[in-house]
């Protein structure tokens, strides 16, 4: 019997209890909020990830510890790894590296993964300097501990200089500041991917992303893009998890613009825009990260039809629509309503675009949620020609 | 918030969980062992389902009471449902028709419903009598608390009479005792369907079952039997729920005989041949269930694809071919090994019947299940022309 420890207690670690059950996998999940929702299906250990002697506690419980959250502190990571207390995975290295986005763009480009300009930012001075390089729009960034939008600046004209410092300035310590040039892109895509122990790699097929305000709202997979964009974008992911000799499920977003491929970030664990995994693949980005970081061959990565994923920001919208759809999935996380809290989502899987198309038209039409969906239904008719 | 409890903490209840937490429901569970492995998933009530205070108890933790086996004594179940105490769902007067085999097949004769000739044994001469008039084989069972083969004798001649009686006489006054003709089945076919609160009806495709020594073995869907035979079975199982009310997902299982289908008995919960839903169909047994019992709209029952589910008994066999085939699915009950105990399963699903011989012949090879493999592998054979 293997028993898994999360460190982070949210939906992530959720799903990924759902996922290992049935592989005979037990699990104990460790968050400073007592109410974490992964908790309601597994022993939750309460407290500061920081804590060393709950820390060494957790680690006599479990046989291999990872995360549903990529801002644990790294050095919690190392310290739990280290003296071969317990098994990590992935392991702390590879969080470090990519928990800071100035380290992370600069591993990007020295094994030849393009992306868009940035400049490593400590003064007004620099930013001003960077700004002027760069051109106007784009967005400063803190390097470290942000997610879903937070600790972004956007500066659209050379004089937002000034707002965008006294917005980020306080961050420069502490998390670090990096430039980031805009990407006029045509569509964002994901790979989700995995690599097993034994350095086996299998990607999920190429998701397309929508964002609003910094925070996912839609993916549908897959992304309707051609073989030799999907080829790169996996060659892409395949470098990065085998240099990083990363160990579990990671995605690796991109703009695809003008026929290129520009990286924008890694998230090492399991991601929003996988989620569609759990009923449109195969085998979920879930159940692979756990046989990765139990040692077991993956799985397959290969589609069930054609999946949309839905986020559900703030507040659980009435079943009722996706429930009644025949190929809709509900995901409900437990969580109490809160503004701007991923609470859950919902996929949509059908056996062909078609059908996908009236499925996501009535659920946009049942929850009234036009704006949310009707890009992915634009883009589904565009790319097969309806 | 809507919580569900659950008499009976054995695998059905774990499967129910892992699918109602996606929907957002919470979970209680009821079981006389403590080790009762829905207890991994959920809080656990350790005791006798006959204890009024232990039930009033867990009545106050729930919103509505369902159960994971069909041997919880109906009198329980009853009692839960008076005063308006808690909603129990399939309500107990169905529980109590389908625990009892005559009361059973008396209510399919009732409906119309095919039934191979059966009899009410009170004493050895009823059985001599009974014996003589039906012809051998014939099966002597208990009426009730019989289930996965227990509580049977097969008398193959006459002579095996006496046998048959010393073997279950002394079940006669709490069990009490019917004769049933052996039916020379060309196969064993099994619809599992689920009728929701405000009677909507709908069932799976119907599957094929391999039992051995009275256990399930094996599940093939869909089954290939000609259209109107899967009408018929539909038409029994729709005539059975709205005669008895049901809400909720239940299994119908019949010997299809010379073109025809006779009723072996109904299951009025989620049941181990519908076991395949959980990947091989749009929503599963376990979620319908939980849709029907909460109120919510049923989900939809199409295939994904060609399924055949495997059970392990006694023991887990070793993960490593099922998880490296590409459509293998894995399902550990997180249970103690134990002779003819019902620890796992595992799914293979493709998209095509070639894909399932192919994915079913490694998987025998692989784990040594030649003899608990090959006959679906025949029987795919068989349907499909290879």
């Amino acid at each position: 019997m293997t028993t898994v420890g999360i460190l982070g207690g949210g939906q992530l670690a959720r799903m990924l209890i759902l996922a290992g059950a049935p592989l005979g996998l037990r699990f104990v999940v460790m968050d400073p909020a007592a109410d974490a929702c992964a908790g309601q299906l597994a022993p939750l250990r309460v407290g500061d990830y920081r804590d060393e002697a709950l820390l060494a506690e957790f680690a006599t419980e479990v046989d291999v510890v990872t995360f549903d959250f990529e801002n644990v502190p790294a050095a919690s990571a190392l310290w739990l790894s280290s003296n071969e207390r317990i098994a990590v995975s992935p392991h702390p290295g590879a969080l470090a590296t990519v928990q800071d986005r100035l380290s992370e763009k600069t591993l990007f480009r020295k094994l030849d993964i393009p992306v868009p300009e940035f400049a490593d930012i400590r003064s007004c001075d620099d930013l001003r300097a960077a700004v002027v390089r760069m051109g106007t729009p784009c967005i400063l960034k803190t390097r470290r501990l942000g997610y879903d939008g937070k600790g972004q600046f956007r500066i659209r004209q050379p004089g937002d200089v000034n707002a965008a410092w006294q917005a980020l300035a306080a961050q420069v310590e502490q998390a670090g500041l990096i430039l980031e040039a805009f990407v006029p892109f045509q569509r964002e895509v994901s790979v989700v991917a995995g690599r097993s122990r034994d350095g086996e790699f299998r990607a999920w097929p190429l998701t397309e992303n929508w964002h609003v305000d910094g925070v996912l709202s839609a993916s549908l997979a897959p992304a309707s893009v051609p073989l030799e964009t999907v080829e790169l974008a996996y060659g892409y992911a395949k470098k990065l998890a085998e240099h990083l000799d990363y160990v579990g499920t990671f995605a690796l977003e991109l703009f695809h613009c003008d026929g290129r491929l520009l990286a924008n970030e890694m998230a090492p664990r399991v991601h929003n825009s996988g989620h569609w995994t759990i009923e449109g693949a195969e085998i979920s980005q879930f159940e692979n990260h756990l046989r990765a970081v139990t040692g077991l061959p993956l799985g397959a990565t290969r589609m069930r039809g054609y999946a949309c994923m839905l986020n559900w920001i703030g507040a659980m919208p009435d079943a009722k629509a996706v429930l009644e759809a025949a190929g809709g999935h509900w995901h409900d996380y437990g969580k109490e309503p809160r503004a701007g809290r991923k609470v859950g989502h919902a996929t949509m899987r059908e056996d062909s675009p078609e059908a996908l198309i009236q499925s996501l038209l009535k659920v946009a039409d049942g929850l009234n949620r036009q704006a949310q969906v009707l890009p992915v239904v634009d883009a589904l008719r565009r790319d097969y020609g309806f």
